[in-house]
Parts: structure tokens; sequence; C-alpha cells
């Protein structure tokens, strides 16, 4: 085990993430329907029933078939509807719940038409993110779309959605809670126009800095948080959890040391940790934090360098202290990622230290 | 087909790429010994057998094995050797001629010890990118490295072997000549040194800018340049090829039409392209170049905009011509991605436009 780079998963830390989320949700009354882009994982997903999740998001077609197939009978595509994959919407819709993104008269028209199922119909709304959505200023749109559908046969009128997206720019935790409470205000003021004629109106919030930050969410009908089933690198930056609740490592074997540049060279690159960075305190990109590793689990309070540099298969480690030098070509090192959902989506499957490997969804 | 992010390759254009280089090659009286890191691709690579290349490199013992059971028979892994796969190695350098690359004398003679089958070793030799290697300045190391391999029963010394990886920090052509010519300055000076001991010392040098600008080879023995076979847009920048060399997009289905910003929305992100980036000469990042697609070939010169931001599934286009605005929901534009070796990694598999599908190396 071990030879190469491997995705080591700690079963522990992963589930109490999700026990942690799931309590809060359950506190403020609200329905979990986690991201489940994060972990791509039919068995990770198993891994939420035990806290009465029975619902999921996911961000494509492919990951919604995939997730039926896995037993999820509710999932939401958060993401606007592809309309070229009308037919294969309809068909797994006669097997299972599913609810759609739309955010324009012209797609809700054309889904009508061709639908031969029932389709949930979530309205996208832009609190503040510029993505995707309708601007939840213009209410007068969203309702004016909740009409169109409520006399569809097809379409089901569900209710908005939203990504609060900009709280990954959000420089501190005060940020994030500025953001989440101005996303409430106006994710209220929508529900209040609207719940006059559609009682049944869902408001779903998601994104893990805010999930993780804040602790009402009694306002929302549901959340949608992803990232904290494992977090990483960049959610310990905005605030969200301790490194220590990172719950998945590149475990990476050394390939060279150098010593005069204080440096040691991994095979574990691009391709296994993604290109995404975060900005040190000197304004240099870092691709992954590495720990010391004993074989069955990464050390927190044991930093031994950031990955400074990254190729396909490389990674260049710039060591922080001199015990670290004693590694040495064949030990291996724990990385911790910066971005967990794609350092996953790239290795494909995880590993637990029992040695029993879980996989993802095919990508083919 | 192209119902969701697909990769098209377009053969005629890869095949051009490979001929040009496979002429250029041959011209010097140099091997060509390509990379295959980059389209990790079987198929692919029997492409280059019409152009009498028989033997290739790789990035990891994994890829060696995939090509070894595609019927290369020569194959070098162009990346430190990773000692905790000893015996696979051995178990491989039984069937096929395996070359690793080595920079200490301890790994030698780990490696010794270990195998029972004859593997071939390059001395990994640093020009300048600072990454892996004995520092070429260093004869007298790489000399005493060579003749310590020179006494070995399993391993065999073979040559020399760099990659001029700086090429991709410079900043015109004429920067990339500069290092191709002080490159090979340093490697024949250690050749000098050395063939008088090993007459039948091979100098290997590799990336894919000096081999597509620079043209006479002839003092190297092999080149390994790998991204050739399709080209990117960093290529382009670079001044390797031109927009019209490039022999692979990303097709991706448009989802989303902001008028007011002047934006597309794809379903494209960074589980597609990657998040490599360049940036623009506003400093800007962008994650790939659009162009409009006529649903069989993409059109070079209607440059639709550029991929501005990037998420796990979403890219966002920014328009830069008011045609483009005529792009709906269901449309489908071509990306050129910036860096095709990590985007073809990201698919793992490729598309002609018979629909005929190309299969990568598995993962897992």
């Amino acid at each position: 085990m071990f030879k190469k780079p491997t995705l080591l998963l700690n079963r522990e830390i992963c589930i109490e993430n999700i026990k942690k989320i799931a309590l809060k949700a359950q506190k403020s009354n609200t329905t979990l329907r986690p991201h489940f882009k994060t972990h791509q994982s039919g068995e990770i997903g198993s891994w939420f029933r035990d806290f009465g999740v029975n619902s999921c998001t996911v961000s494509s077609f492919n990951m919604a078939k995939y997730f039926a197939e896995n037993n999820f009978r509710d999932i939401t595509i958060a993401f606007p509807v592809n309309i070229l994959e009308w037919s294969e919407i309809d068909e797994l819709s006669g097997k299972i719940n599913l609810n759609i993104c739309v955010e324009s008269i012209e797609i809700l028209e054309f889904m009508e038409q061709k639908l031969s199922n029932r389709v949930g119909v979530f309205i996208k709304t832009d609190i503040g993110y510029g993505r995707t959505g309708i601007d939840s200023g213009d209410i007068e749109k969203i309702h004016s779309l909740a009409r169109l559908v409520s006399n569809y046969k097809h379409l089901h009128f569900k209710g908005i959605l939203c990504h609060a997206g900009h709280t990954y720019s959000a420089k501190s935790k005060g940020e994030i809670e500025t953001i989440f409470l101005d996303s409430r205000k106006k994710l209220l003021k929508i529900k209040e126009e609207l719940k006059g004629e559609f009682p049944d109106i869902i408001v779903s919030y998601g994104d893990t800095p805010s999930c993780s930050i804040c602790n009402d969410f009694s306002d929302f009908d549901e959340i949608r948080p992803g990232n904290f089933v494992f977090y990483d690198e960049m959610q310990v930056g905005l605030g969200s959890c301790t490194r220590e609740d990172i719950a998945v490592a590149l475990i990476a074997p050394v390939v060279a040391v150098h010593e005069n540049r204080k440096e040691l060279v991994l095979h574990g690159g691009a391709i296994h940790l993604s290109k995404e960075y975060i900005l040190d305190q000197h304004g240099k990109p870092y691709y992954g934090v590495a720990l010391k590793f004993d074989g069955e689990n990464w050390q927190c309070n044991e930093v031994i360098g950031k990955v400074s540099r990254i190729a396909q298969e490389h990674g260049v480690v710039a060591l922080e202290n001199m015990d670290a030098m004693e590694a040495k070509p064949g030990d291996r090192v724990a990385i911790l990622p910066i971005h967990s959902c794609l350092t996953a989506n790239l290795m494909e499957s995880y590993y637990l230290n029992s040695g029993k490997r879980i996989s993802m969804m095919p990508k083919v």
C-alpha cells in the first residue's frame, strides 16, 4: 500500500464532519441535502444515511444517474439544466424524484414540451455571486417564472435555490457571516412575496463556508453544503474548519531530496492534487501542505513544508524545518489538498487504512 | 454526441504534428522517443509507428506498464525512480527494455541489490530547470555515477537525460533558442568527458518548446518532446505552434447566457479543462479560448471569448464580440485548452468526429 500516489481517507474524521453539519441542520429544523460532487462516491453517500440524510445534490446529470443507481431517490441537479440531456432527464425522472435548476422562460417552455415525466423545478437565484441565476432583486421575474411553471403538467415548481459562492473570496469569518445574513434577507424577501401563492415554496441555500461558520438555518428549508465532508486547506484558510478536520490526504512517495535547495521531490503532482493553489503571506502560490506520515496517519502538528511547485506528476516541497531534511527517497509524506473536490475527482478512489478501496463514479 | 463535455480530437492535425517532429528528428539523425504522458493512449501511441517510432517515454511506472501492454518494448520512465516500485520495475524489465532515471548513489545501490533483471539507467541531469537531477556542471559526480553503474550486473548505463522545463517560462522564441543552445553546450561537455570510457553514451534531450522551435538536434542521440502531439494555448503563447496546430478541444454545451454581463455559462469546468491558466494582457487569468463549433469542427478564426472563470463543472466565457451573443442554451462551443496534458488526463477519452471513442490508460 502507498507505493504510488494514493488518496487516504480518514473515515472517523469524515463521519464526524457529516455528523456536525447534520446536527446543525437538525437543530435548525432544516433539511440537509448535501452536495455529493465533493466525494462522488456511492459508499460515502451511504454514510450520510445514519444521520437521516436521504436526499442529495449533484452537479451533473451523470452524477444524478450514478447516485440514483446508488439508491438515492430524491436528487437535485444544482446546475443550470443542460437541455441537450432532456431525454436522459426525462427517463431518470420516471424512476426517482428529480429536480432541475432553471433561470429562463425559454428553457422552461422547452423542457415542459419535451418531458413526459414529472420533474421538480428550482428557480436559480443569484444572491451576489454573479455566476448563474436570476438576480435576487428581480422578484417580479422570479415570480413570473414560478407562475409559468405552476400551469405546467410535467414541470413542478419546488422553490428557489442559490449558491453563495462569494463566501469563497471572503477575507474573514465575519465577512462570511455578513454574506450569509445578506443572502438570508434576500431569499426571505422572495419567499415572503411568493408564499401566498406557493405555500410549499422551498428556499434552498448552500455553500460550505457559511454552513460551517453560521449556526441558525431555521429560515431556510434546506441547506446544500458539500465540501465539508472532507474539508481542505482552502476551508482552513476561510475559517470553516481546522486542519484536524481535513479527512483526506494524498500519500506521496519521496523520489528525490535536494538538500542544497531544501526541497523534496514527490511523486504527486497536478494530475493528483490539481493545480488549485493558495497564496502564502509572501504572495507565493502553494498547492498543498506536506505533513509527516507514519504509514497509517498523518500528523497535523508536524508540517514538513508546502508544495511550492507542481508539474504533471512531480510535486516539490519547500522544506520548512530542518528535521524534515531527514526524509529520504522511499519515505512517504501526506499532502493536505488545497481543494479536496478537485483532488478526489482526479484520484478516482479512496483508500481506508484497512486497505479497503472505496470507488467513485466512473468518468466514462 | 456532444451532449455533455467531450474531448474532440482532430486526427488529421494530430498526425500532422507527429509527422513534423518525426521528420525533424529524421533530418537530424536523432531518435524520437516521444513522451506519451500527454495522450496516455495506446491507440494514439500506435499512430507514431507509421513514422518509425518504436520507443517512448513515460512519467510513471504505471504508464510504462500500460504502454508495454500496448506493444511498446523500449520505454524510459523519465521520472526519478520510485524505489517503492522496485519489484514491479524488476518484473516489467524481464519483458521489455526498460530504462529508469537515477540521480543518487544510494538509489543505484538499492536498485542493483534488488533487481534480478537488466534495467537501463539514465543519469538525470539538471541543465538549469532546477527541479530534479544532478547539476550539469558537476561532471565529476555524473562521471562517478556512470562508473559505479558500469560495475553493476543488473543496472546498465545508458546515458544522460535532461528536461529543459525552463523553456516554459521563456518570454520569446529567442529565449527558447538560447536555452536550447545553452543546454546543448552543457550536455556535449558531459558527453565529451564520458565518451572515452562510455562510447555508447546516449544524450537524451526533451521538451516541446525547444523541439518545436529549434531544428538541429544532430548533437543529441534522442529527443523526448510530448505535448506537440496535441499542442495547446500555452504552446501557442510560447511560439511552439499556431492555434491551427492544436489537435484537441473540449466541446462544451452552453447552459446559460447572461447578456448584461456579456457572459456564457458552459458545462465545462475545472474537472474537464483543469485549473491551468494563462494571464492575458491585463494580468487576468483565463482557462481556455472559446471558439465557434459547427457540430463537426472548431473554427480557429471565430473566437467567441476567453474562459474567464472556472468552477468544478462551470466555465464562464467572457464574450469578445457581439455576434457571439447569438449563442443560446443548447449550443456547443469548442474550448482550446491551456494545457492539453492536464485536460486529456481529466477527460480520460477522446472522440473522433466519426463518433469513435479512443480510450486512455485507466487510472485505477
